[in-house]
């Protein structure tokens, strides 16, 4: 067991303040543990003596066995006696749900949980959060009922949230998106575990390929940015941070207590930990579906293979306003593909296949731009709502896929006929985004994180994605 | 009938290329046609006499009727001689969807099609164009087989696009994302009726309430401004204009020939008309469905309300961002809604009701925002996901809307369960986003157009949305 990976993978689980009254807390967590935790769960209640079917305990002190984790969902003042309970039972991490803490001004009442926390070496995560999610182990302390709130498919993003309100609805919205989710954590009012401990974490665990975070504020910089620029060598951090302007600021002070600072000053810690920033949650995870594939580009010449030239305009603009560069084709792969192509198909890069190309002239436009030694990515444009390109393309644009390890990103939109087609390049594997601008972003942070990794050899440029217009 | 009107609203068309052959471009406009328009459908085909079984005829001079317009859907070398034909028949109008002129550099058959068209008064749209789709007069020249192409409700949005492709995946999009539509207009190589004239006949088209438009290059500028300043004052417009960048300037000038010119000029031009800029298309429709609605506000102040603060804060820095404020509750406002609230909801903006808010506060949050004179427009954000937060909110929400006339945009996103929900808002007349920042980009078009039309007393300001992070 690597630090903290019993509040990931603990053998059991205690439930502080477990129910039967439907619509609790302690019900909600009791119901989703029960339905996804494969271990041992212990309810603890003091009037109780049956919760969900299982024997339910006065005190934590009284489970017979050894207990990993608790999860406490009861009254504020309660908490800091059952935390020392939970220290005598040698317990090692506990997720207090709870609030009533400093983000109500009562931080005597929280200081006291440090201090338990530290006297038995406990880890914390909370109070105020709603927890974790984990997809692989099943433990789930997220208190949303699964009567409105819909779990996302197996994933390697995993994502972290000062904010537990937002975290529930990023679950709720990965899985209509079909964004695969490894761990979700909301970490309130981190007395404890923070930002940074969760990402040393996550940096070793084999299902988090890319870290997303939602930030509000960070208190120990210099630490959230040791761990950082450890992690992105190797694995990507993305982080959308609120509390930008004099308004966001406010509100998040009114909002988790925090000091959201001058934005420069995240802006440049971000920099030098090569953390890549998203506009908003869209885009995070826009950006995290691409570098969960694990392809990287070697060169950061992007190619633009489209059937709708328009498209192509706006991702060659796209492109630009964030700071990357068209390929230059080589006079190799333009004379190819003028041999192949008919007369009125202008070889360039965006490559215009023009309206009427079929998948044939998909195929050998891919083909030959995968060659091109500058291409290092490529954005496929499919408009499939013409005759000539037909639904199976799917099929061809997978098939060459399989045999290239250079990032494709597939921008196509449309109604109820077209989208089987999508979803099926989608699972076999391709992100695909839906306008020239969130396709253009994901490049960007493809091509972002592979200069980190060193793979291209470039400086790396910060860039917002829009430019003045 | 005002000027074009025959284009939108003709009682007979006549079909030059008619079809029988599957696929092919002359089969799909008579297949659209003959199910979505209800007036005279003539097919013309020098070899068939009968074409969807309707009476074909070798030439238009053979119909033995009137023709109000005609699709000319034949190789570009013989157009010429088919639009002398239409002169001669009195045909007032003609789509010619064939391509094969200036945008492959053959300038002179194209020059040949205005001279006739000078010649005889007919009004052309095109050539190399998909046309025009009306969903109210059934007019429907667009090529695009309903086997892959979905088209959209009815709606009052009308949608102008220099790109033939593009206009067609925005017919498909806009109907998976239940946006209605009015018109949709592709003009191609737009050698006699243009954006301007367009412009003009959309400010007098009862269903057109909101022109976008999809713009890559504008030849006769001032004409276009005074239509565009005219129009605004009532009706309003949005632009989407690619070639932004050198890339996307290059590549537009070989997709549709247009030089797309300094940016900074269209920048000017589109401030000076009162046009509002869409980064990208997603925005383009998510400000045209709250202007749709055509309730503005009459005050600049912006009220958020919301269950999820992490949400409130992306809020307040997205208006912020957009050069918008957010409203000053008047001491009135304060003190009703402390009254009333728990004591841990702190009463300010953005108005946080915190995570166990119920309806009935959101009822008295949002009663006490739409009485407050600062408040012009309010966003209401709804974690629907929550436990106390009930599905039926919606009919809350819809309720109180009815007897109010302030804006009300709706951010709610989520999976499966919540959806419906979202979907009873949308119903009901509500503009949902799924994004804080989509919301706010909304919030800035209503506000702006408000501004133009002279019910908020304010400067105009340009702004794209995002600033630098």
């Amino acid at each position: 067991m690597t630090d903290l990976d019993f509040f990931f993978n603990p053998s059991s689980i205690a439930v502080i303040g477990a129910s039967d009254n439907v619509g609790s807390v302690g019900y909600e967590i009791m119901k989703n543990l029960t339905e996804d935790f494969p271990g041992e769960l212990y309810p603890i209640n003091i009037k109780k003596k049956l919760i969900f079917g299982k024997s339910s305990y006065k005190s934590i002190l009284d489970v017979p066995n050894h207990v990993d984790m608790a999860v406490v969902a009861i009254a504020a003042p309660y908490v800091a006696d059952i935390l020392e309970e939970c220290g005598k039972k040698g317990v090692k991490g506990v997720v207090i749900v709870s609030g009533g803490f400093s983000e109500i001004g009562e931080k005597e009442r929280e200081d006291k949980l440090v201090e338990i926390s530290k006297k038995y070496g406990i880890r914390i995560i909370g109070p105020n959060c709603i927890g974790i999610y984990d997809n692989f182990s099943g433990v789930n302390t997220i208190f949303l009922s699964k009567d409105k709130v819909s779990y996302p498919q197996k994933g390697n993003i995993s994502f972290l949230s000062q904010s537990g309100a937002f975290a529930g609805l990023i679950l709720d919205w990965t899985s209509k998106e079909r964004i695969g989710i490894s761990k979700v954590v909301s970490y309130g009012n981190k007395i404890d575990v923070n930002e940074a401990d969760l990402i040393d974490y996550l940096y070793n665990d084999e299902t988090s390929k890319v870290i997303c975070l939602y930030i509000e504020g960070i208190r120990r910089g210099r630490r959230f940015m040791e761990s950082a620029k450890k992690a992105t060598k190797r694995v990507p951090i993305l982080a959308l941070k609120s509390g930008k302007t004099k308004s966001g600021a406010k509100a998040a002070s009114s909002h988790t207590g925090s000091l959201a600072g001058e934005d420069k000053i995240y802006e440049s810690a971000f920099k030098q930990s090569h953390i890549i920033r998203a506009n908003n949650f869209e885009e995070l995870f826009d950006m995290a579906k691409a570098l969960e594939k694990q392809v990287y580009p070697t060169s950061d010449g992007v190619a633009i293979l489209t059937n709708a030239g328009g498209l192509g305009v706006m991702t060659a603009d796209a492109l630009e306003m964030n700071g990357l560069r068209l390929a230059n084709l080589s006079e190799y792969t333009v004379n190819k593909l003028k041999e192949q192509f008919p007369e009125r198909v202008v070889v360039s890069n965006p490559m215009d296949l023009v309206g009427d190309a079929d998948k044939e002239r998909y195929e050998i436009g891919l083909k030959a731009l995968l060659e091109d030694q500058d291409v290092g990515l490529i954005i496929v444009i499919l408009l499939l709502q013409v005759p000539t390109l037909s639904l199976d393309s799917a099929d061809l644009i997978l098939d060459i896929k399989r045999n290239s390890n250079k990032p494709i990103l597939i921008l196509g939109a449309g109604g109820e006929i077209i989208t089987p087609c999508l979803r099926k390049l989608e699972k076999g594997g391709l992100a695909i985004y839906p306008s020239p601008e969130r396709a253009a972003r994901a490049a960007y942070a493809l091509i972002n994180h592979a200069i980190v990794r060193g793979d291209i050899h470039r400086e790396r440029k910060e860039n917002i994605g829009v430019c003045k217009i």
